[in-house]
């Protein structure tokens, strides 16, 4: 049995995206910005893929520019708002420690320019309140950045209860909805967002594109400059066949975003009772309010990549965590911040579903982790001091 | 007929090209930060590729970055070295007035930011001399740029001895090689080059993808920050399927550049010929020292513009320049450098080939140009008064 469960850091293209994409390739080739017809063809084709991923995020086409990917989006959104900031001499920014490297990373680069950074401390359930963030702004915040939903644990923030926040404040808010898109509801005039992350990977489109929803008005600073695509915001030939793509793929996911979450939900909370039975296992990040295909567990005494690598022969694959930071010996930040030890940190399982998995493959999957724990446990020095009492269990039997 | 001579502006995929993408959007889509079999393969995959590169560059591998295009990799490569160049105190760039503006637009950023910008004059051929780059150097100077071929009217630049002058002189190196990969020999060794850019999608590989090769030791700065991807050098998931196209597409042209480049620029010269018997035409750029593919002219009396759909309407795709600033009214800075009078400027148009192209679609196209310049200056006022002797014609007879 082969199972992919690691859909959070990417996914399987959609037949439906493929298609899209092909006749970009070897038939309407052309680039947008050139007169001809072979040119303006795919002009046309832009203007509709625009039209209805505004219409996925309700918003207005001309509120979205491609990027080439989450991370370049991230980047983009951060930075246009401190240079907003700057303007007014406002250089405060309101975030979390569970975000993505790519929104952590960029506030880095932006405290070595001056900035001062509050990252809000998550609560043991994988989530922010909105009043936390009331209360972190003040008179020289210039932005709030609070991710839809976190990659690792899937919890899902209060982002419309924050925007209202940030409305009522008068600071932007950019909310990185990379695991969200595609698999949650997102209405950016509703929800207040005046910045969006999205990736097209991450819902069964292709990588290397993605978007950038920037409300009307709110001034994009360029990460990449040269000639006058996306009305001067981002350079580079448009990536049409990917665009094409990620329209597909994000309009199917929209068209069926509710069966799709009911039916994955139910599979995930299957999982999560099986896994829930190996003793001294602990799951992380709320039950309810996580992402409909997220599971995320820490086993005590085990190593999670002893646990990825063997599970991996047996056909599960799964990840310790994001991929993006896979290969690190450092326990996961995520993590951290949500109270876990360091020790049991080391030892987690992210196990992420799409619309293909099965409830046979979850019962395969819960047998594989399950034998796996097991055997680890029987081999792990730290689960021997565990049971012989020289070092404490720090979750409950 | 239905004829394509806009290769400089984008290509049409190539088969090789399409099919190396294909099992990497289905079947072997895992993310290579993975650590399960599914994104290990595409890891493996992921080296494979960069290796196939860096072969068609004469570099090592791990001297190239994966980028999503050339407009990327060359505000990328500036910036870095701008970077550099202020922790020696050195704030100023040699670069050229016909460079694309990815790089012009960038270097106006930097000037903002306080350095200094020579642009060298282009001669009336279209070239810059080597002479010209070392008589710029300053003690001060942190960075040479010039692009390897023109994108507007083809000319070849003298990068190896540009390269000698810049090594000598112990200044960065950087050429923007995006019309030049794929179509001319690359030794970046041979050449001195320390930084270059390059973009698939113009040597029929995908849109999107593109590299930056950068000398061992020269230190990169991030565009995007986030995951560890490129070695920590450009965060986001690796775009695996267009990475393998690109390879897949460089490798393809690099194989047979030679018997590519004596056929296209065959077919070349045959076009030229044609059009130089139009009266009052003028072929912008060195006859000899330019891209095997490119052809542009002037033609006095006329607007590019209406040209190009006329031309649109025979089946004949052309462009008047760059795509990136069409739309533009502004006649071409390229042009402008070679010292082409706005008047004449207005009226070019560039034809670009391919391997494809073939013996009967030159003439075709020869026909079109002609019967379209012709019917275009029987209705043009401009033309009246150039003859008329109301106007001075700029161009011989």
């Amino acid at each position: 049995m082969q199972i992919y469960m690691d859909n959070a850091a990417t996914t399987k293209m959609s037949r439906a995206a493929i298609e899209a994409m092909l006749p970009y390739m070897e038939e309407i080739y052309g680039n947008p910005s050139s007169l001809h017809s072979v040119g303006q063809r795919a002009g046309e084709a832009l203007i509709a893929a625009r039209e209805r991923i505004a219409g996925c995020l309700s918003c207005d086409p001309e509120e979205i520019i491609f990027t080439s990917g989450g991370s370049e989006a991230d980047n983009q959104a951060i930075i246009s708002a401190a240079r907003i900031g700057e303007k007014q001499r406002k250089r405060h920014i309101v975030s979390t420690a569970f975000e993505h490297h790519a929104v952590l990373h960029t506030l880095d680069r932006l405290k070595e320019q001056g900035f001062e950074i509050t990252l809000l401390p998550v609560h043991e359930d994988g989530l922010v309140t909105a009043q936390q963030v009331s209360e972190a702004i003040r008179p020289d915040t210039c932005l709030v950045t609070v991710m839809y939903a976190n990659n690792e644990i899937g919890t899902i923030q209060p982002i419309a209860q924050i925007g209202a926040v940030c409305r009522d404040k008068g600071v932007l808010f950019h909310t990185d909805a990379v695991q969200a898109a595609g698999h949650l509801h997102i209405d950016v005039r509703a929800q207040n967002i005046d910045l969006l992350s999205l990736s097209a990977h991450k819902f069964h489109g292709p990588k290397g594109i993605g978007a950038l929803y920037a409300k009307r008005g709110v001034r994009l600073t360029n990460l990449i400059e040269g000639g006058m695509q996306e009305r001067g915001r981002r350079a580079g030939t448009e990536n049409i066949p990917a665009i094409m793509g990620m329209a597909a793929a994000l309009t199917e996911a929209c068209g069926h975003i509710d069966d799709s979450a009911a039916k994955i939900s139910a599979l995930r909370d299957r999982l999560i009772a099986g896994l829930s039975e190996i003793p001294h296992s602990v799951l992380n990040g709320d039950g309810e309010c996580r992402l409909p295909g997220n599971v995320n567990f820490c086993f005590e005494g085990i190593e999670g990549e002893s646990l990825l690598l063997l599970l991996d022969d047996k056909g599960v694959y799964a990840s310790s965590g994001s991929a993006c930071t896979s290969g690190s010996l450092d326990p996961s930040h995520v993590l951290l911040a949500i109270g876990r030890p360091h020790e049991i940190a080391h030892g987690s399982l992210r196990l992420t579903l799409s619309e293909e998995t099965t409830a046979e493959e979850i019962d395969y999957a819960i047998r594989a982790v399950k034998e796996t724990v097991e055997y680890l446990r029987g081999i792990s020095p730290v689960w021997r001091d565990l049971l012989n009492g020289t070092r404490q269990f720090v979750t409950a039997e």
